[in-house]
């Protein structure tokens, strides 16, 4: 039987660590993506490498992008603070078109190792604010991708796998808990510090923290 | 009246050169997007810049992305030969997902922009065994797009225009002729040395010098 193989777009984050943690399981090759995309946290970086080992993937690509250039985000732009609490509509650490673009350039290279699916942890549930988490964007893309590549010529349709777009975050930790994944290796903090510590105190922190209270399980976040 | 702002996808070749030409024409305030993607003719990004000057841009951006990590194309990868004659299928210089990746890029700026629309020179003519140059490739990439993004949630679509789409080179070519366009200032070869100067043997040489033939209109191109 031919393996299946799949791209799979690794920030070092809760979501898209346990997202690695089912495609894994569901017995897919697993090539990890990751960005460095001029964001702050550089230590996401480091647990998508940790992460990488963990699951044994086949590959790690990191792809240096300055989306910084364009601006427009509190991630990426200096000149905009990142808030403590959450906000009303679309949130200010919303990337301009960053799905859309990370997702591209998994498709590059899907269409390269002739990958049956991308795997992305997008959530509609806690992130409803970002427009390119929900799942008419997905599906909107899934059918761009299909008509974009030589897959389309030759009719062999491949998948955008979004296995957490409709779960809560503490459902996310349960499912990932049960796989075997020690969520100490992944970072969610917009400002952590060098070592990979948590502030406590951003959108993100909170989030996090309330999800592993509702699971029920121990937080194992390493907190400055 | 609010200015219309557009992105102008400008590799320095002749079809993205006339569409410069076009969006300025139209009344468009045209912010241009080149990118630096590992590609042999580093002379059209020169091409580019000498356009951007002729056409009054507002701002011109040259991204650097390194699409040949990826492999798969003549155009990134060195182990690939680019033909010098037409192949049947999808071409060996196609670039996996080029177009899906140039046009996130721009969207990116153009959600930052509040522009109205991108402009992108594909053609589905003479490109016609490239999927991401049909027209059901960009209507499914500009559905994508009204929903990856603030518009998607305002409700203010904008617009992927292709106003090459169904023209012959010729047609292009006398198009941008009558726009004031000096098409010496562009470079179409995949080969071009290092003065921009055409090996008029390649694919895309052919295509160009027989589309100023049909167009009834003398060949500017400067040949090795």
């Amino acid at each position: 039987m031919k393996t299946k193989r799949a791209v799979i777009l690794l920030s070092g984050g809760l979501d898209s660590a346990t997202v690695l943690a089912i495609a894994a399981d569901q017995g897919y090759e697993c090539y990890a993506l990751s960005f460095d995309y001029g964001q702050r946290a550089q230590t996401e970086l480091n647990a998508a490498r940790a992460l990488v080992q963990r699951f044994n993937a086949k590959e790690h690509r990191v792809f240096k992008l300055d989306l910084a250039q364009f601006g427009g985000s509190a991630l990426t732009d200096e000149k905009i603070d990142v808030p403590d609490q959450a906000q009303e509509g679309i949130p200010v650490t919303y990337v301009p078109a960053r799905n859309t673009i990370f997702l591209s350039l998994a498709l590059a290279w899907a269409e390269v190792l002739s990958a049956d699916a991308i795997f992305i942890g997008v959530n509609s549930v806690d992130y409803s604010g970002y427009p390119d988490c929900r799942p008419e964007f997905i599906a909107a893309y899934e059918q761009m991708a299909n008509l974009a590549t030589r897959n389309g010529v030759t009719g062999e349709p491949f998948r955008i796998e979004t296995p957490l777009i409709s779960l809560t975050k503490a459902e996310i930790i349960k499912l990932g808990d049960r796989l075997g994944l020690d969520y100490a290796l992944t970072v969610s903090c917009y400002q952590s510090d060098e070592q990979g510590r948590a502030c406590g105190k951003c959108d993100s922190c909170h989030l996090r923290a309330k999800g592993f209270e509702d699971a029920g399980l121990v937080d194992p976040t390493h907190y400055q």
